[in-house]
């Protein structure tokens, strides 16, 4: 399965970057023009279509974390929905302290996390991801994880982790930025509480695109601790009186992003046709494949990934001393990748437009930039890196 | 002045709804396509141009509110801007409980104003726009007005206000989306402590576009409440610990969104050669020409607005029992203007595009509307309105 022909890519690139911010597929252009065009014609009148637009971008991506499509909508950064959900979960556990989380969390949720307990007077517990499953709890309130990894691809067991968590009464919030795209993901099955997930990765919705946000539907009964304007139940009769939206809708803020999201829009259709088990399978046979091409030809680098492909996201990561300069030089012969401080490449493996040939040609630059030393050069000093 | 030819706008209508959504900027279509093409050339590359883009946009805007270029910031929605300026306003004055504002207030910042109210333990105290002076006393922390009101146009004495706010210790707080872009502003001269401001009317950013919002310089070596990825001192080190950047960039939050701020940019071009003086000095002589018409040929309206331009700011609005039909049937002959409950109509005359021509069209036909009764029809039946 390939659908690269969806996608507007540079002829002469093997692109694996896709963990950081997919590429343009073609129907994102084409919505994203319709948007302006419907602007540029019908003004302020066009807001009758688009209105609906956080709800119905919700209801695709239910269908790509499990969900049902009334609790799941589009709207605001990943770390603001964070943050909102956090402030609306830690009164549903009004007994308990802790927000338990990774140390080696995303640091923008980290950061979200702290600032959430600064205000509620709450605790943030970031532990190892093996002491994850020990520090659970009753002084939790709500475990915050991330589902895949950002720098070793490692996958967390849902399933195991909120098995345990209902026992407890712990209420999980899952960030999905890096596994909503590539595999299952079942939220409804799981109980999963809430969720937050990125859309410019492997959802290739464009630089910065809107976020999204899930809520159980047992939970859509509570009013939201941010209480905004699109989330009132009659936006437009404009009391002065908060009466919160049925649902999902009540979770939205300000005003939708709508060029914004007509982009990330035409991004979903890619998804479709798209069978995600079938998805997952080529994303881990992609990544087993470049690991296995690694141990044979480069022995000295180091997998930062879990060997087992049921614990691995669809990027890889692999230590290296000198892993900047070898990734600049990759980047300079056409595989785009990535860095991480302070010795980690990263190799993101989107399964719907990477293929074995591109694993080919990544492999033939990477052992001739390794063995032969290319990337020993001067002009490779390190600067800001920008993800 | 007429900058008309800088958008581009149906031939057939009068606009007169920019203080809702404003018109499509010929280069805002430009900029956007720049960006779509840059995202898909350069894909996560692109970012090196990218990611100043909220700093850059936000010196544009500093010159549009009379601030320092390192004073404005572009990032998120109106809605979170106010909460994230609220949260760290609050604590700066840690020995007061109000939050000061009006009942007529637009009512996404009542909403928030509440929702941070209860998240910090605070009152806010809502009072009509004469009594704001003297409600203001060393009880309370922050005033958070907006500067023109969307409903009435009426435009507070930000001088005024906020030396008597200075005098007694209150924290500024200015939503100046009904004020940005038609007149100058003077966030320094006057001390505003914290603005935040709409993009999508006056500066006819797009739909959603991204908010702005500003924070006095003496303000600025405080940690703000909300800390993102963004905001760190070196987000690319992706530190568990955070350190704040310097200055406005701190409060950033999320990843900036790229398309919606590539077409702002655009926009902000119009302003490039706007003499604001002479800008405000057309919006009133406008707006102060309607009313005149208005009251002479149709007398049985009521001017919502205040009759002195020196109160106004570039919308006017109208009071008539028949104000949801009045709307429909001018919409329906090409005067698209807006509907308020119970019984208003707004005219917003944004400078930048509309002319005295556009004002003489729409009299004749608004006469014909009210004179004729041509609105009494049985389709104008009421419905969701869209802002």
């Amino acid at each position: 399965m390939t659908l690269k022909h969806l996608f507007s890519l540079p002829n002469d690139i093997v692109y694996l970057c896709g963990h950081s911010l997919g590429p343009m597929p073609k129907m994102a252009a084409l919505c994203l023009q319709e948007g302006l065009h419907h602007w540029e014609q019908n003004l302020v009148g066009a807001w009758h279509d688009w209105i609906d637009l956080p709800k119905q971008l919700g209801s695709k991506i239910a269908l790509l974390i499990g969900s049902s499509p009334n609790e799941v909508i589009v709207c605001d950064s990943t770390s603001i929905n964070l943050m909102k959900l956090l402030l609306s979960a830690i009164p549903l556990n009004p007994n308990r302290n802790i927000i338990l989380t990774e140390q080696g969390n995303f640091p923008a949720d980290l950061y979200i996390a702290d600032s959430v307990a600064c205000l509620q007077n709450k605790t943030v517990k970031a532990v190892s991801p093996d002491a994850i499953v020990e520090a659970m709890d009753e002084q939790v309130a709500v475990l915050m994880l991330t589902h895949v990894n950002y720098r070793t691809s490692f996958k967390y067991d849902m399933a195991k982790i909120n098995r345990k968590a209902k026992a407890l009464g712990i209420l999980t919030l899952w960030d999905l930025s890096h596994s909503v795209g590539i595999m299952p993901l079942d939220c409804s099955k799981f109980e999963v509480d809430f969720a937050v997930g990125c859309t410019y990765k492997y959802l290739n919705g464009g630089p910065g695109a809107p976020s999204f946000l899930y809520v159980h539907q047992k939970h859509l009964n509570q009013i939201p601790a941010i209480r905004g304007w699109m989330g009132h139940k009659t936006p437009f009769t404009f009391s002065p009186h908060y009466e919160s939206a049925n649902g999902i809708t009540a979770y939205l803020t300000g005003t939708p992003n709508i060029l914004s999201m007509k982009a990330l829009e035409g991004a979903l259709h890619v998804f479709e046709k798209v069978d995600l088990a079938a998805l997952q399978e080529k994303s881990t046979a992609l990544s087993s494949y470049l690991i296995a091409q690694c141990q044979q030809y480069l022995p000295d680098l180091m997998l930062a990934s879990p060997f087992s492909s049921a614990q691995r996201g669809s990027h890889v990561a692999f230590s290296h001393p000198h892993a900047y300069a070898i990734s600049r030089a990759m980047i300079a012969k056409g595989v785009i990748m990535d860095y991480r401080e302070p010795n980690l490449m990263r190799f993101g493996l989107s399964p719907l437009y990477v293929d074995f040939a591109d694993i080919e040609k990544t492999m033939e630059i990477f052992r001739e930039v390794v063995q032969k030393k290319l990337y020993d050069l001067p002009h490779f000093e390190k600067k800001l890196k920008v993800t």
